[in-house]
């Protein structure tokens, strides 16, 4: 299929969508606009769509673990949109509101749910997580209260962004930042540097970026404000030697957060902890790694895992986008129009800029 | 040196003690009987000590990780005793006084002292780790705040499992158990059983016990009633299902603790977690192992370590025991007179029986 | 209307209903049977109701604080039944099924139903609380999830008494009892002597309770095997002072629950308190009464509400049960035919026994 | 005794120390300078002292509660100062250094001093509680951990406004502040305002404070930037009402502080929490008080007590000055001579300015 063939502007666009087929096939595709079927429904017209890492792996390899992409999908889950109908009982939103919309609908009766950790669901439908379709369409359907406005302060543009903030936020929640708290985190990707401005924004009086990439180090020192962290080709010890030192934190960080899934980060993570501190795993790298194991233990470290957001996190990240506590802006580096998607696909791959989103129809 | 020269009670035990010179190099020498400085001071005369995989680990290797004993040492930290002389600001222990001995002295002044985490003391003073001397020995000083009173209902026997018990009390606070939990413990050595006691007291609904060696598991069920597991040559994901299986628990356990410090356990613990749940590594094993990280990470497990014990733990382990909660007596399977301190090692090393205690004089 | 003309024997029992139409003024009403809407629900053959003082105080006064019985509306929300028909998409329970009835339907989609706190839903659907109907009929439509099916070794009259036990066990949660804690709990009535079950269940090692009625703290002794306490008529300090002194608890206790909503039982629990201690009110009482604010402030208590239910508590307390750690059946004082449910509530007005139950149809 | 008679300055200042001797009277004396005892001790040539509340009351009342002056005791308790001499294993300060003192010494052995919580320490020595003297001398002497270094960007006049500032974030960390909370303080006293500030530094997305002094309420709109309330003579519940309804908080408050001890504040804080939210008691006020319980009750409130300043509150009180989070110049009102500290505490009794504090010798 070439794009040339498929161009979105010539095809009549109810619901046009952009399908992942196979490995690197994708096609668009009009599909039947979603019915309001729950009084709580509310039908979005999706306007941006960040691109995922995840987004990416679905495209280059078919699956993601135990997930695997049996049936045409299609892709997208970081978007905003505007409202374009409600349910018979909706009551907080209405039609040409400006909305973020959370991906993932819980089933609300399992005990996660009902626990308040409804993003553990056993039964969780996730958008563009096989075999649920992803948001990269002209519409979506989704229960009010996964929708959340966003204030005149906060452009469409931004709200896409709220997606990815909404996973650091839950990171920063599961370290349990507090204020006066030093924080290293490692990984300049967009999840990465969310986190350092969430850590920030949580009161932590020192946020210390490290990434390989000096060019990603330098976005996060001028646009976040951070001290930066270049690892040198040592072992993982000396690396939390030299952070701690350069750090001025001789009995070690409070809080390490890794958003790269690189295993020499891993180690520099948790020997550059204090005793008793807390590391958090949001990076997805290999499934199994060698892991300094006697150090969690002796150190009587808490290493948690984070995974996506839940209870309140994409209430907070809208919440401090708006009142200008994290600027995300500056995270958007490419914008493709949604003809282009694939395109978009192939430039995130190669590794270009920090977050690039798709417009919508 | 041979036993026979140095007879124990061939000498004048003013303050006879057991040291450990190097690798399996051990004499009873006498030193001079500790004098009350500080106020608070308390002389206790030694009269049980467990022995430890710890102490067996310095006897036979001279060192446990960074901590290399140097210098001769006095062995042993899991003691009783009574109160043989008292400080003069003493006013809740007196002389004959039978006392369970918390064998770890703290600063009390550094953050994690003054922070509830005493144990994490970046200055901590532990009997028989170096370079400080352990409580094989005739008396031991130690603060009246670190003596536990042992009601008339604890035997001073019983006083010296308080030690191990408080690893186990620890491990399981740090675990969060609490009523309607299920758990799984990996080993079922002394601390790993008395996991699953402690589990038990704390309410768990559901306790399981597995290791390798049907013999502990046959002590497990009759002396702890708890439902055991043995580990088939399996992979772990494989022994994760039949452990969930086997118990009923499809979503998987609440709470997972090993004490075995073995990579299979493990992999098998972290595996045999519902999402959401609570891993605490208690054992000592490698430094490193093959880890899987993503299933911490995708699951948002909490995986934490476990360091000796600390605040609360000695007092309520003392009460667990007085209480009837728990019953440590049938863990002592072997008892060995003060001039036979050697030979206990030697047959704690070939791995008989389950704890093995030395009377003091 | 008399009983004699309504006897619920002479009606067709499609769905009769025990109906309360206005102060102390009730009626035998035949309701149509509810259908199975939502492929969630389940239809309940209610088997046996717990008579609460809230519905004793509905029955009495028309209305409890701003809840106004305005239309006439079915009694009771203590019951276990037997499973009727069942939904298309329900999957743990089948016809036949015994279970304990959770009577409060949260929206599942507000902020506290998402956070774990359902039990504090903003638009919570309870049963006997106006406007909704309650469970004294002889047919209650349920959601799934909030039935409890009971093992064999719970019978359907200790089924009634699972919601009593629930709200003890959100108490006992609220207060965080953990093993060792000394707890007072006041008023021994049904909630109260099961607040001091669950916290013997939760592990504190010193569970009193406090009531004026002597025969009241005999029935703890004797059930309960806790020690108890009869307040004399002196101030709350003074009564506090006796209560430490008597258990041997100078610095306090940790945890005070009070059900009984009494002011001096209030003013004790605050008193008896050590500093950094825990008080939850589970009693109702006045809506304000005079307090020793300056001792929470100084003594940094914690001093919590409970109210009802939620995250776990049935589960827990089915469970608690099924395990034999609570017993429950001696707390079923008296019992009554459907037909005669009026009888029940005179007297239970009148103070007799601990917990009465209805019979259902 | 006149001021004149004893002016200062007249006086060979060896340890010139400011004392109360009985109600409103008060005298300057010579004591003997404090000697260096324990290794870890500190002595601080006093540099300025900010007067509080409390040392008004002991002034004018000669009693706090239970805590009674039945001897002459130094006053002052709000210190900053210069490090004088330092004992012999003293590592982290030296003769020069500008510090903040924190002016209560917990035993460090009881259990509260053991499980993180010293403030609550059985056998506190506390600054100006009697028996023990107060920081109003031109030398004091405290242990190394318990004074806190300046770093160059806070002055030693700030340096004495982080003893109130330490109750504040005491008081914030009692309420569980965290980001996006909308919290509400009562009073508009240095300790409301500081709560105000310090909420704000936690990440309060809506810091509300109410008063009934219309100057208070404007220097919190000017310094702190932060929205006021002026009750007016209505009800609690019609006040919290209008606290809502004005700040678009149908829900209620996610956090109330009362820092008045007034009885309407009180309930106009309970009235205007949402449900499950966090109130806690800063103010001192009336003993007892009439108090909305059943409130507390059916809206399932965490209503706590905050007592001083404990484990990091010192800490992170110069951090938050240090980096600027948190801005105390302007609190400091009023500047009076050590010669002239009678005039100071007859000013601060009128209710003038904000805080006024007065410099050493």
């Amino acid at each position: 299929m070439s794009l040339a063939e498929t161009k979105a502007s010539q095809l009549c666009p109810a619901n046009l969508s952009f399908v992942l087929e196979g490995i690197k096939k994708v096609k668009f595709e009009e599909r039947p606009i979603p019915e309001i079927i729950d009084p709580y429904d509310v039908l979005i017209n999706v306007k941006y769509t960040g691109i995922c890492g995840s987004d990416v792996h679905y495209w280059e390899h078919g699956s993601i673990g135990d997930f695997v992409v049996r049936d045409p999908m299609v892709l997208g889950h970081e978007s905003s949109g505007i409202v374009s109908k409600v349910g018979s009982a909706v009551t907080t939103l209405k039609v040409g509101d400006q909305v973020a919309m959370e991906p993932g609908i819980p089933c609300r009766r399992c005990e996660p749910c009902k626990s308040g950790r409804y993003h553990l669901c056993l039964y969780m439908a996730f958008a563009a997580t096989p075999p649920y379709d992803g948001t990269l369409a002209r519409y979506y359907r989704l229960p009010e209260d996964f929708c959340y406005k966003l204030p005149s302060s906060v452009s469409l543009k931004e709200g896409a962004l709220i997606e990815p903030l909404g996973v650091a936020v839950h990171v920063i929640k599961q370290a349990g930042v507090v204020p006066g708290n030093s924080v290293v985190v490692f990984g300049a990707g967009p999840v990465g540097l969310l986190c350092c401005a969430t850590a920030k924004a949580f009161g932590a009086s020192r946020v210390i970026v490290s990434d390989i990439q000096q060019s990603r180090l330098e976005f996060a020192k001028k646009h976040l404000g951070v001290d930066t962290f270049l690892p040198a080709r040592v072992s993982a010890g000396e690396n939390a030697n030299r952070l701690k030192e350069e750090n001025n934190l001789s009995a070690g960080f409070d809080v390490a957060v890794d958003a790269s899934g690189a295993e020499p980060a891993v180690h520099t993570g948790v020997h550059a902890l204090r005793t008793g501190g807390t590391y958090v795993q949001a990076g997805m790298g290999k499934s199994e790694m060698n892991f300094p194991i006697m150090t969690v233990c002796a150190k009587e470290l808490n290493f948690k895992g984070s995974f996506r957001y839940g209870s309140g996190d994409y209430k907070l990240a809208v919440e401090l986008v708006a009142t200008g506590k994290i600027s995300v802006k500056e995270f958007i580096t490419a914008e493709f129009k949604f003809e282009d998607a694939e395109q978009a696909y192939i430039d995130m791959k190669s590794g270009k800029g920090i977050k690039t989103i798709i417009a919508g129809l």
